[in-house]
């Protein structure tokens, strides 16, 4: 089959490689639906994380399970299943905490950028639905694998609460999750920062009650403004950068949270600051698994429609394209077509 | 009357100075019947904050109403309170989130270890007892000022639940005051790090499960063992040094959060490892004015016996050996009899 490896900064290509085998008796095949690129994926594309061997491309997937291995026992072959991003059993301690991003057995998901993939752990990290999905609930199912659950991870992280006031940074594809998971959560005012039309009108239909397209200071400042002088009950980082850091904590009021799902990329935080600025963290890799049974329920009773932050559609033999089109922000997120 | 200044590194002065008066309508004037030493009135006397001009020391107190501005309303001449460490106005909105020491109008006690002190914004900083307490209690109130308060917000920070597991690093009075709040909260099980015999012997008494009386990574380890190598659930961390932070952050589990209430000295957090190792951080100067009525009953209900904590009790005008047997851990904290 082809799928897609990474060779280096832009060097990616679909290429054939060897199909994916049952490797241990926990593991599945399944027969991808659909696939898509991650924000994530831009840090080695653009040459920010080192790349020492080609890589096997894509983590977020969704299809049908096409082979198990002979200890699974909760999926079996021709169902549709969700799984998330981060590897998990779902069993040790860790999972049964709902942290299942820092499972004992924690692996990454890769290879999913091709028509095959093998999943470790298929008990412990799939989903099924009852029965075979719509097509056109594809993509929402999709995105519940990785950047609807990171962004729901990040208010779940930042607490957002029945009425508050959430600040999201970051309007990339989890940022806007991160509008549509504060929103599902109550959140009275739901304030975006978003420079880009297209992205903030996407955040404004996903529940934004405000935006701020404003950056840095001046940013931090409109937020003031908008919150009397308060600050943010809950600010959900989805970028990674110190800028970007700085203006979550800024923008939030004391005793605030600051859910951070952006990977961190040279961010150093002083710890006299932070103590006297008195804003809480908490972030991570996004533990998807814990919240992915009901956002397939919410997506399946189509309460919610996250597919919508899919604004390219590419036949995944086009897949360099997809990664261009999102490194030049000429798409939000690309979905590929398998 | 005489006061405590401190002019230089170790260079603690009982003197003659001024007595405070009422500067605005809103400051009280208290005649204090006790006072004390904290763990950070160390720092500036080890020389490790900059002093430039002679400090009155002290912020740590509780007293008799000796004179109220004309804007009082809550509190009258010849009641007992005890006030925070925090001056606050309990109504801006960071207070009313329960934040008070990051008031709008926050400033810090000061000039406490001395007999007469003023408390600005006495209405929202003070808190009168119904009658006046016996002299027993005294201790216990005093302790509500600061040292208990930040044990509880530690622990609050932390989000001790009922039957969790807890670590407190640290065995100060701060740390054992958060044994006594993880106790209170119902934690399970209650670890203390701890290499001193009178330390320990509190701490057992305060609440605490478990000793380890080892430091760094052979402690880290010692917890890992105890908790079956997932690590705690909550991590009170009460010293503010860099290797007190790294410990915290390890003996605690994915999904820990670490309530932290020492100061930071020379604390930098890495970003990326903060993020993968997916522990949650709040902490800052503890908002004592919020549990101030809760824990002054727990006080006067005789339910918890903070002021065990003051193990060398001294006239006021022995101050400077109070700060020296506290430096030199010949006592855990000294109580000063006014």
């Amino acid at each position: 089959m082809k799928a897609t490896m990474l060779y280096g900064p832009r060097d990616v290509r679909f290429e054939e490689v060897a199909e994916p085998k049952i490797l241990k008796p926990t593991d599945a095949i399944i027969r991808l639906s659909a696939t898509c690129v991650c924000g994530s994926d831009l840090w080695p594309f653009r040459g920010l994380n080192p790349i020492t061997a080609p890589m096997a491309m894509g983590h977020e997937y969704c299809g049908i399970v096409e082979e198990v291995g002979s200890a699974v026992t909760t999926v079996r072959r021709g169902q549709f299943v969700v799984g998330s991003f981060c590897i998990s059993d779902n069993t040790c301690p860790h999972c049964r905490f709902g942290f299942q991003s820092s499972c004992e057995q924690r692996e990454f998901m890769s290879g999913a950028q091709a028509p095959l993939a093998r999943v470790p752990l298929a008990d412990g990290t799939l989903v099924a639905t009852p029965e075979l999905p719509a097509d056109d609930l594809i993509p929402s199912f999709l995105a519940a694998s990785d950047v609807l659950g990171t962004g729901w991870y990040a208010a779940s992280a930042a607490r957002v609460q029945p009425g508050s006031t959430v600040a999201v940074v970051g309007d990339g594809a989890v940022g806007l999750m991160g509008v549509l998971a504060a929103k599902q959560m109550g959140a009275g005012r739901i304030i975006a920062m978003s420079r880009h039309k297209t992205r903030q009108d996407l955040a404004l239909e996903f529940g934004a009650t405000d935006i701020v397209s404003e950056r840095g200071e001046a940013g931090v400042s409109r937020i003031k403004d908008l919150t009397k002088g308060v600050g943010a009950d809950s600010v959900l980082e989805c970028v990674g950068t110190k800028q970007s850091m700085m203006q979550a904590l800024q923008c939030a009021r004391p005793g605030a949270m600051i859910g951070y799902v952006g990977v961190p990329h040279g961010v150093e935080l002083d710890g006299a600051e932070l103590f006297f600025s008195q804003r809480g963290l908490m972030g991570g890799p996004a533990p998807v698994r814990r919240f992915l049974p009901h956002l397939m329920d919410l997506v399946a009773e189509r309460k919610i429609n996250p597919g919508k932050v899919f604004d390219l559609t590419l036949p995944l033999g086009d897949v360099a394209e997809g990664y261009r089109a999102m490194d030049e922000r000429r798409a939000i997120k690309t979905m590929l077509r398998v």
